[in-house]
């Protein structure tokens, strides 16, 4: 375990899943700490393990369950010292409570961080479209953690098939080029349905579209993560500032 | 520690230092890897510590040994069950041996791994131009480790005070647009010496500067490190697979 004199709390991100989307997180973590020297900013402990099992491949009934690997990462975050964690991969979202039963760390949802920036950014939204894999919208993810604020709108069958589920593929095999072309499309086609603002909820889809490719106002899940993961780490450590001076 | 059964050797990182160029180091590494799908990346841990007391001023003699602090992170980074380790700061090289000696893992080398990529990218180059901290460059972390291979070609003292040091600080603090015009001028004033390639040698310079604001080839030192860490990784995964098919 990390010295007791260390003050500032330690961030662990489960991470691999995939290797790509939890570096871009690693970045946009640092970019989202307010900080004026190396020394403000908060230590972090990223433990990829993109050997995890797939996680669609797995809820669809044909691959291995890659919860005891998760599990097994989880207690590696614990011994180095963490004091909360993020998952920087939307799908495995839908083990949170069995990981969150599994460690005695705080784990941020991502869900919440999305909700905390669509009140922030898009107010008046009230339809909101979900742009993820085929597991996180069918099994509703976002609408199981965040109930009817928003009315949730889900890609169809035709757009699964023909441009996310390959668009992610294309982009864990370092294709970005195919990749983004693909998500265009799907944007493009939740556009029509007529949605005040679209959650890019998948970790793959901020590596290769940015606000600009997108006409509604645009959740980058990746970056709320991180942006939500600095707040939660910032009220631990003015609450373990308090608690000190008592 | 890990379960023997995961195959792939695990990359740990002593980071921090700062924590932008450790994050900027995790992308490089993502992207230097051969992978097809997230299964084929390698486990890493990132240990990123920005609390490590600053380099240059403990080497100047006004503040505090960062040394026992890099050592913890070393010893957490082989309780995550690291099989090698790389540091993405080319002044914490200057500890390299007590590193070296506190660990049973080897280091990738920052110095060997720019050399690979000055062997392959500038076959012809004689005279190359160091752009580091002052410390770097004083105390010839590159020519120590590398000898006379190359004529080793240094800022001078009004460089440093007036472009190397401010860039640095500034960009520390999140000032990239400073930082970049600072060390586009130190840039300049090392092409105007003569030189036939350029090592970035300070890990908050591929932030700001690509191969295009170098008039000669440039050695971006996080890439040639992510890249040599690929490499000696890749060794060790065909070794044991070698020696476990005797």
């Amino acid at each position: 375990m990390r010295l007791p004199s260390n003050p500032l709390p330690r961030i662990g991100i489960l991470g691999g899943m995939g290797p790509m989307a939890s570096a871009d997180f690693v970045v946009k973590l640092v970019q989202a700490t307010p900080a004026k020297s190396d020394q403000e900013h908060f230590t972090t402990t990223l433990d990829s393990t993109p050997q995890i099992p797939d996680r669609p491949s797995a809820i669809e009934g044909h691959g291995a369950d890659p919860l005891p690997a998760m599990l097994d990462v989880l207690k590696h975050l614990e011994a180095a010292g963490c004091s909360l964690l993020a998952m920087p991969c939307n799908t495995a979202h839908y083990w949170y409570q069995q990981l969150s039963a599994g460690t005695r760390l705080p784990i941020v949802h991502i869900a919440d961080a999305a909700a905390a920036w669509l009140r922030e950014a898009a107010p008046c939204a009230k339809r909101v479209g979900i742009l993820g894999t085929a597991v996180t919208c069918r099994l509703g993810i976002y609408s199981a953690r965040l109930g009817n604020e928003w009315e949730w709108v889900y890609p169809g069958d035709e757009e699964f098939a023909r441009f996310i589920t390959p668009a992610i593929v294309a982009i864990k095999s370092g294709d970005l080029v195919t990749g983004r072309a693909l998500f265009l499309e799907a944007v493009n086609r939740m556009a029509e349905k007529g949605v005040d603002a679209i959650v890019l909820a998948c970790t793959e889809i901020p590596l290769v579209l940015k606000q600009a490719d997108v006409p509604v106002p645009a959740v980058d899940s990746t970056e709320a993560l991180a942006r939500q993961t600095v707040a939660v780490a910032q009220a631990m450590y003015k609450n373990q500032q308090a608690a000190s001076s008592i």
